[in-house]
């Protein structure tokens, strides 16, 4: 089954009509109201997300997209391009902090090859999905990453793996990435698209100093500048995305379309919503903004959608590590609104007005 | 088997010999350094406090003291007291947030009656753990509110059922409270322990609008002028404490005598871990500071053990529930402690200088 564009970007807004019904059942628990706190608010996002007065966590996913960036070239890595492919055999092999993190928390994790550019090393490749769009991307500083039609392959390809998630029953999904360099390709997504000063947007990624840091802001300025043409929300997917981050902003929109509560991850992660949300405003409606990244402009991000974190632990790894750690939260939202007794069932006393 | 006040005093600072070792396994796992953030500190204290580079979450257990105050009769709460017996055969009956938070983390749950001053209504009282000192304490506007044996054997108390789980095999322990009136109680041995005027302890406890917030105010700042020469820990203790605070002090220096890992919860909780330390100052060592709670002041008590806490999601609701969240991110700690790779044996290229 073909998915177009058209058909991607047709997000329907989240539907409110139990958001009374939920707020009563979620005050009438057997606890003083809005003591749950930020719990609370996620109960009744979850509840409306899946239409249901009971809602739950199924299935949750993670999807890990890995892809390579030409833009590694210019050196605003601490880390050799290589690393991308040597990390993917790391998740096919257990050995990643997301692995570690999706069975402490139950979550599914597939790992697709959205375009990586080395080979990978020796490892038992027989549970990568391996969609590679193209050995990587092009260098941004030279000609745009990719054409529009490779974007549009690339976004139909994440919303593709998201139905495969949805045909077996999930219903909480998050998307991590790994890709050398793509802070770069993030920062300029979100300061061409959120209007946002690339200094602003542009951070220490893995751990460059002081020295790496100018550089990589010189280079994505003059980058900017270069396609200063490139404003329509594909057109600029094209020209500083990735691969990986492509499939994730398909994945995302496929993911509202579905009604599956989206795990948001960190400064990349955010990145592939803002093209989503781009092209489609109602994506966000769907949203967990799981935790902040401690990479500079990540809060301005959150800014952006108005957002606030769940989580704020200082993580700047990526992988959807900050995503998979946001799960339990889900799954304490959804089993005090499912499990509490009501004042009425538990024969507690409500407040009385005496010392109000 | 006894237990004496000076054995429960004698808590040994942590051992920080494994210190550089666990740094150098958080830094070669294959990740950039520092990346994973406040879990890194977590997995690094979780070792030193087992000793172990191979630290573990093992049989994690809540105990849920409850009591009821004197204090209560002067209106300082909007709920009758009525409802510390209903709550707790609401924790029984497995009704309570408390309940739904400890199946989706895995705890084991325990409730134990330290001095409740209604009969529970008609529910298995087979689980219950029943302790109690006395039907709920004196108002200490009027007298202290419990004699300094009461408060000892409450500490001996809480330390017992501390043992208890240790020889079950528990290695992380949390405490959370149930007591129409406590945050009356705490806000009086922060006040007075932590030196810190007592307006700024106060807060609306379970919701208390701004004239009984007022009301609340004076009535403790009448208490703390009348007991004015209550200094010595145990003395600030039996004047303004809880039959449950004094249980959760003792079983907060009995876990750090066992060596677990203690998770703090919000404002009553960390009030009787405020008594601990002022009877042992090494116990703060073993503690992880779970959440802040939106109850004010409890920031501050915060800030008086210099610790940052995990969690920042607006609860106030106690019962241990912000404790219990945060045992996920305990469990993904060591996880990624004993799981991941290292760059070594994953093959990952580690930072070159390139970019740097």
């Amino acid at each position: 089954m073909t998915i177009t564009l058209s058909d991607l970007i047709t997000v329907e807004p989240l539907d409110t009509s139990l958001r009374e019904t939920l707020q009563h059942l979620i005050d009438t628990r057997t606890k003083p109201p809005g003591s749950l706190g930020r719990l609370e608010t996620l109960a009744r996002q979850l509840g409306m997300i899946q239409r249901s007065t009971q809602p739950r966590v199924v299935r949750p996913a993670m999807i890990v997209f890995a892809g390579d960036h030409g833009i590694a070239h210019e050196g605003v890595s601490p880390y050799p391009q290589a690393v991308t492919a040597q990390m993917v055999a790391n998740f096919l092999a257990g050995g990643a902090a997301i692995n570690a993190f999706s069975g402490v928390t139950g979550l599914e994790l597939e790992i697709v090859d959205a375009g990586v550019a080395t080979p990978l090393p020796g490892v038992d490749t027989s549970k990568l999905v391996s969609l590679p769009i193209a050995p990587g991307t092009r260098n941004f500083v030279h000609e745009a990453a990719m054409t529009r039609e490779q974007a549009i392959a690339a976004l139909a390809a994440g919303a593709a793996r998201v139905r495969h998630h949805a045909a077996l029953g999930t219903n909480v999904i998050g998307f991590g990435e790994m890709g050398i360099a793509n802070t770069s390709a993030a920062a300029c997504l979100m300061s061409r698209l959120c209007g946002v000063p690339i200094d602003e947007c542009v951070g220490r990624g893995t751990g460059l100093d002081n020295a790496g840091l100018a550089k990589k802001r010189n280079v994505l300025a003059a980058a900017l500048a270069r396609h200063a043409d490139a404003r329509d929300p594909i057109d600029v997917l094209a020209t500083f995305g990735g691969f990986e981050i492509a499939m994730m902003a398909g994945a995302y929109l496929e993911a509202a379309r579905q009604r599956m509560a989206i795990l948001v991850d960190g400064f990349i992660a955010t990145s592939a919503l803002v093209v989503a949300d781009a092209l489609s405003p109602h994506v966000r409606d769907y949203c967990v903004f799981a935790h902040a990244s401690n990479e500079a402009g990540h809060r301005r991000m959150l800014d952006h959608f108005g957002a606030r974190e769940l989580l704020t632990l200082d993580l700047r790894l990526g992988e959807g590590t900050g995503a998979a750690l946001a799960v339990p939260l889900l799954r304490a939202a959804t089993a005090f609104l499912n499990e509490m007794a009501s004042f009425e069932s538990a024969g507690v006393d409500d407040r009385s007005e005496r010392g109000r």
